[in-house]
């Protein structure tokens, strides 16, 4: 796997991205709302693993972000890649809890530790609905090693 | 007309908006490609006006964005509200180049000009077509006044 | 005060931004990155009032984000103009928490609910401080009315 | 030289960088401002490159965007990952004109042409100054090789 880390050993879905320029704010830092961006990047590799992608093309049952939450651990600074993980954390019946974190190179270290809650959402009947046992098995199947 | 402006007079569309803090960049200035942003945001006012976004719901005969420019006059800051302008400055037979304005009400003056070329496209036929005549006459009553 | 909404009545800060079209992702809906660019946008208004960006601008010391959290409650769609509202939750020695909360006027209900934890930072000797004295006093007089 | 390719041969700097899914706007493609992003991200290497990053530290005399525009070619879709190219094109007394492109790996094909113009600014001193001669020696030394 080219994005190994160990500091993401937990995480089975990696993803990588250079920090833009352009992405830090007035402080000199990447701006609070690009950790988002980065987690969100991690979260759709992840659905796209389990397959909640491809319900929502075929039968219109997709993820929905119903919260998420960001704990900051160092600032980032352009230049560096940045590596994010996605990992399960809980699978509920109509939702699970993904966790995230995301490593600076440069700085060898966590930038930043995340979770996100996603629903099981039925658009063409506009409702909640039970996670599809293939996506659900996908879900759990990307649990950090070992739990 | 709430927008009204003296460096807006010629512009018949006028859109309003607050700077956002985290516009800005490393710099300490709104980054470049928020100017792009608020173009944009003039840009789809002005193809409301015109019918272009509505052609497109029923016939799906939309706008493509062929390429636009931008001549930075001002650094913008926070806080600022803008005011940003849209006309219409040449129309052919499958395009049109409007013309756009930010104004800083912060600084009162010209925070940048700038241009942009829309090809009307037949996205379920995948090619360019005429302006349909209700939108080219649309188009065209987005001169400036006296042109 | 021109941003008065039953929904925010127990907010003291509120700034109000249009919904900008390119704000939406390709689900239809405002990227859920942008409801922090909004939180950011309430937070720095509710740092000026309680004078943590003047304390840096003298004496560098001033606010670090150090985790921030939002419940996604309705979709949010251009064009639209939202309210954001933000209050003081809780105070401690060196940090205090802020809550957040987005109301999409065309839909009249609230968007989003969300935190964040601010802590003071002495940039100067780079550690963690006390609120100053002035600010917490601020800080404790943007909590919700009655509390 | 690991982001070589046919259609940049042109461009002696290149970035790479990866589509976020969050960089789609709701018609489903990258956001215009988003390939002013990469420009940018182009720009700042470029800059790099040919010391004007430098000068700016040391004595305050950096670089500002003056103009810029793009012709858009492709529409960018996730998922993908770009390259960047920048070079010179003109060089005169206190600015130079920079060429952008944009590849998307994807398909294979050029997203978008651009330029922008540089400007040479004397922060301390508030006015448009000569390139440095290492600077012009630098920026001269990134055209296209054999022009």
């Amino acid at each position: 796997m080219p994005h190994a880390h160990p500091l993401l050993a937990d995480f089975p879905v990696i993803v990588s991205s250079m920090v833009h320029w352009g992405e830090m704010d007035a402080y000199g830092h990447v701006n609070n709302t690009v950790f988002f961006r980065y987690f969100e990047t991690a979260r759709i590799a992840f659905l796209e693993r389990c397959g909640l992608l491809e319900t929502y093309d075929e039968h219109r049952v997709g993820a929905i972000l119903h919260s998420t939450d960001c704990r900051f651990r160092l600032p980032l600074l352009y230049p560096d890649t940045v590596l994010i993980g996605a990992r399960t954390l809980e699978v509920g019946e109509d939702r699970f809890t993904m966790g995230y974190r995301i490593v600076s190179q440069q700085q060898n270290g966590i930038a930043a530790d995340g979770t996100g809650v996603i629903v099981c959402y039925d658009y063409a009947n506009d409702r909640k609905v039970a996670l599809p046992a293939a996506v659900r098995e996908g879900v759990l199947a990307l649990r950090a090693r070992g739990t």
